[in-house]
């Protein structure tokens, strides 16, 4: 099946956010280096990406490498990343892993209205000269863009369940 | 002083992204009412907006509320929303809370390249056909536009220190 086509109960939005979507710009930062090349070899979430063992690199493009001062500090980063290559007009989906069709806002799919997939991942090494960040894992394929990085901070982000 | 004046030893970037971000474009798919109308009664994080104890509702557009479906089965949501009053050209930034100037990646400060802010907070309650999710707290100004909201997932975004 082809990863455009429609699955049974998946509902797709009357327009495209893709053709629409302009209520704010974002800049790429930098890019992902990881091991996965095509879809295919991606894993589909970090669980996998862990269960491989292979590390990845955060590339920060130099123009905004003044702002990775301070980052070698912290333990974790959340990575905001813009999955280029998903649609954005599938609101309601039906995903592999469960047994009926779930909304968009209650999956971690990349197909989304803004495809900004989140990533929580242990920083090994920061590198402020040439922007590199090494992390222990990602499941995204290698070149896929930044949109953002943030420390990630045991006071506001544990959660108690 | 300002909040647009620089602190000692901040950096501002030689062009200020809002004037040529243009990587790709977000659509906002709702709103965040909350009980601060100003900056000055707006708390400062999230930890600020539990202490206060009031809660937040988000308010997904009726164009994208089939998306909702399951997510009342979801203990925790994470939000991420656009900083709209925030200059996004401060890559080395002063806090008040720090002894030094940290660069940006390093804090969790509204003013970033790309203003995207981010809660994980507690799901209170769901209603798809008003579009209304009850969440404990959010340090953001009422009407904050909202960018995507995500499950938090304890298999992959759980944190060990």
């Amino acid at each position: 099946m082809s990863e455009f086509e429609k699955r049974e109960g998946e509902i797709a939005l009357s327009a495209d956010p893709a053709d629409f979507a302009d209520d704010c710009k974002v800049v790429f930062i930098g890019k992902i280096n990881t091991s996965w090349k095509t879809r295919a070899e991606c894993p589909k979430n970090l669980v996998q990406a862990r269960q491989r063992g292979i590390k990845a690199t955060i590339e920060i493009d130099e123009f905004w490498r003044a702002g990775l001062a301070g980052l070698e500090d912290r333990s974790h980063l959340i990575v905001l990343y813009w999955m280029h290559q998903a649609r954005r007009d599938l609101i309601v989906q039906n995903p592999r892993h469960r047994n009926e069709p779930v909304g968009v806002f209650a999956l971690r799919s990349p197909v989304r209205p803004n495809p900004i997939a989140l990533s929580i991942v242990k920083i090994l090494g920061v590198d402020q000269a040439t922007g590199k960040i090494d992390i222990d894992a990602i499941d995204c394929l290698d070149g896929t863009p930044v949109v953002d990085i943030k420390p990630w901070l045991g006071t506001i982000d544990s959660v108690q369940i």
